[in-house]
């Protein structure tokens, strides 16, 4: 099968209109007329992105979810979704109907339109295009951030890795840890209020740690991210402690949708954000434990 | 399996925005700021819309083709597509990145972004979302034929039909016929020039007949056609001759993509379109064969 990665240089060898950012971006921005429009299609696929027995309307809710989490990144207000749907069970349809209602609602979002087509009782994959109105232009990118800026995280890391084990363990009542795997609140309103401020931004959705090395990749910059640093919730730190190694792990694990992001060190922040780290001049991501320098994990994230 | 039928309506329960049009309509078309924007997603299916010995370039194009179709169909100007692509085998892969590289510049559209998934070896969906503005206001849409108004075609029909009954009995040679299956030309040119002009307007995606009753029932009135009127092509017609049953086949047949519209019979049509039939008081649709009313034949066109 072809790489995710050969595949996408080809895409991108097409790609060169500066809409598509070279898809190096959360999103594609384009200009019409006097608004700039935020456009991002992301799929999920049975037994990669949800295991065969998740409730469907955890599975319709997190396909919303990450859509608009790319679209917070950019600081865009979300103005649709379109599904493209792939016919499975009746009573599974049924139910991922329901949930995509209770997501749409949840988060003011019209459905507009998409396209279903059968399926032959294979494994399924769903799509779904979101489109959304920048709040604020120039509209943030991953390129952006400066030598000097502070690098800052919304809200808590690990929450999903430690629900996505309990729930694989067997575990399935409902607590935080579980919530947050199975649905995830993109960060939509601190997107927008950080679009202003921002000298880069993107979603976490990989992991910090890979997902920070694209940031420095696209800003041409060093980014060195702290792990004492990195913000844990107290039902992650019950779960796993707060040791070294788990923050590595809730910093090497994707599913989290935080906002990751770079401004000047004298700006007043609107929303409650940590800052995880800094930029320098240089190239890649260096890493620390209390300002101690450490190597690298093998893996820093998500690879698709 | 649930049927296309109840799952759509499952969707239409929550697609209560106007801007989804019910999902009734062949797109969706949202108001940001000064601008109408078009959006519309359509998926092709192995095996449903592909014969797995198909060319993958000629896959890529037809994708393209029958969103850029929906788009034509409101007289709106692309302004990019998103790919949501199942990744297979890396010739076939490579082949398909080519022939849409070949379809987006025949087009003149950009590739702004998209997302890849794994396959298992499974059958494979592909979808593609694409993004228009809309060139005059209001937009076409299928409502709005009124009673009097002529009923009009572009192109000709049932060359597609053709084309695949020779790519299925084996002949590969690429004449007109083949081609006009394998590689549609939206008509995007004449929707924008048709636009201002129109009462209502779609394109023919799946037969003509079952898309004039899909009009006439958007529209609340009764649509008669003349299959005498239904142009044919010299190669059509060398196929298969133009007596009634040919007629009937090319006028019940998808993958046309032309377009089909009203408009008052007073109108000078700036583009070549062929009259096929009128608007009157009433519901439904309703046959003519030379002015002779004959029977509705059992299926009016491609059911999903």
């Amino acid at each position: 099968m072809t790489s995710e990665s050969t595949f996408i240089n080809l895409m991108r060898a097409l790609a060169t209109d500066p809409s598509a950012r070279s898809l190096l971006d959360d999103c594609a921005v384009i200009s019409v007329g006097a608004e700039n429009l935020i456009l991002t299609h992301d799929m999920m696929a049975e037994g990669v992105h949800w295991l065969s027995n998740a409730d469907p309307a955890d599975v319709a809710w997190k396909l919303v979810a990450s859509n608009l989490s790319d679209l917070a990144s950019k600081g865009a207000r979300p103005l649709g979704v379109l599904l493209g749907f792939m016919l499975g069970e009746d009573a599974w349809d049924r139910a991922f109907a329901a949930g995509l209602q209770t997501a749409l609602v949840h988060f003011d979002v019209p459905l507009l339109g998409g396209d279903t087509v059968a399926n032959r009782g294979d494994k399924r994959a769903l799509g779904l295009t979101a489109i959304g109105a920048a709040t604020y232009t120039p509209v943030p990118a991953r390129s952006g951030a400066r030598p000097g800026d502070m690098v800052y995280l919304t809200g808590t890391l690990g929450d999903a890795l430690a629900g996505f084990e309990l729930i694989e363990a067997g575990f399935d009542e409902v607590g935080p840890l579980a919530n947050a795997y199975n649905r995830p609140e993109p960060r939509l309103t601190e997107g927008q209020l950080l679009a202003p401020l921002v000298h880069a931004m993107m979603d976490i959705s990989d992991g910090l740690l890979i997902d920070a090395e694209r940031l420095a990749s696209a800003s041409k910059v060093e980014i060195g991210i702290d792990l004492a640093r990195v913000p844990l919730s107290p039902s992650y730190i019950s779960y796993r402690g707060d040791a070294l190694e788990s923050r590595m792990q809730a910093a090497s694990w994707g599913d989290d949708y935080q906002l990751l992001f770079t401004a000047a060190p004298e700006i007043d922040l609107p929303i409650a954000a940590t800052q995880v780290g800094d930029v320098r001049e240089g190239t890649g991501l260096s890493l620390y434990d209390a300002e101690r320098r450490i190597a690298l994990p093998p893996s820093l994230g998500y690879q698709h």
